[in-house]
């Protein structure tokens, strides 16, 4: 992990452990708020295309917290799982059959 | 942005690219799909708080992977707007108030 | 509550006996429930506005299914919390001020 | 579709026509709006399983009342398609096999 990455995720923990916060954030409770939280940057979202960008980027953060908090209580690694991810999304969606198209997989 | 993370998003972007797949990842289809994937997260934990962490590990990459997506194509590094909304939280949540409790900060 | 509505309610209910499934139906299962069939009928919009009719009725049948139950487990009717619910947005939305308009009611 | 249900469709539907808000209401936006408001209702929920009445109440109410406003665009009947939807599923889930186990139907 790299030290920017390192130092968020550290000032994160301070911030949870300054409140006595590890208590509530469980796994399914951080799931939880991250589902949460992205039906609040939805929002952003909700009539139309256009959007604010304070807005956006202030849900978006609540949404990137609670997953790397999530991480941080599973003991991985945001940037390894997302690398590891890909290798299989590959797979899954080979460059010739799915350009261009936003076919899913399983029907490609 | 650190070394590794400039990483994980020009791998991202270029698996994006081969597949001419920006096309389709406008903010508010990005922030549709985290919606989506968090959901996905979330399904891991609908019966009970057990959970495989293979599973959790594979939804939260996806999760993750939109974020990454989606704040590129908003132009901001997502390690500085997590430390930005931090900043409004902790000003929301003072540690005397929030302290061991879960209740919301405006009915603190 | 009607006679079909009553019905309905009736034959979920023998479903999740005949299974012995009220064990898992707690209000916080069925509201994650909700959330997890709500992405996957989101999933339908995913890319673009178009949809495959068959697809969005199967995924918006499910969020009722889950609706339903939780109204049951609850004990109130589904049609009069809409009703309830009705009459409070009516005031926060005034028909002069927000006709032809999307914006939020605290932006009014 | 019954008396009471079609009285409720009826009252939405006033409601939404005396603010000409028709235009925002397309399948897509509703299926965006019921994620929203399945992220309000889970809210209730966030960190642990106790809940205000009310509170849930009033957000099941937003999540359905999207559903009917859903229905009706796509000219179903909220009912029919439960039925229609729990047909399948008692074919997914087997009595013998699905009794007092939540396992997945592609896991039994």
């Amino acid at each position: 992990m790299d030290v920017t990455h390192k130092r968020v995720l550290e000032e994160l923990k301070a911030f949870v452990l300054e409140r006595d916060w590890e208590q509530f954030h469980s796994p399914e409770n951080l799931a939880k708020s991250i589902s949460i939280e992205a039906g609040e940057l939805l929002e952003c979202f909700q009539w139309n295309a256009e959007y604010s960008l304070e807005r956006v980027q202030n849900e978006l953060a609540d949404v990137l917290t609670y997953c790397m908090l999530l991480a941080d209580r599973l003991g991985v690694d945001p940037d390894e799982i997302i690398l590891d991810k890909l290798r299989m999304t590959r797979e899954k969606y080979p460059i010739e059959q799915s350009r261009g198209r936003s076919t899913k997989y399983d029907e490609l």
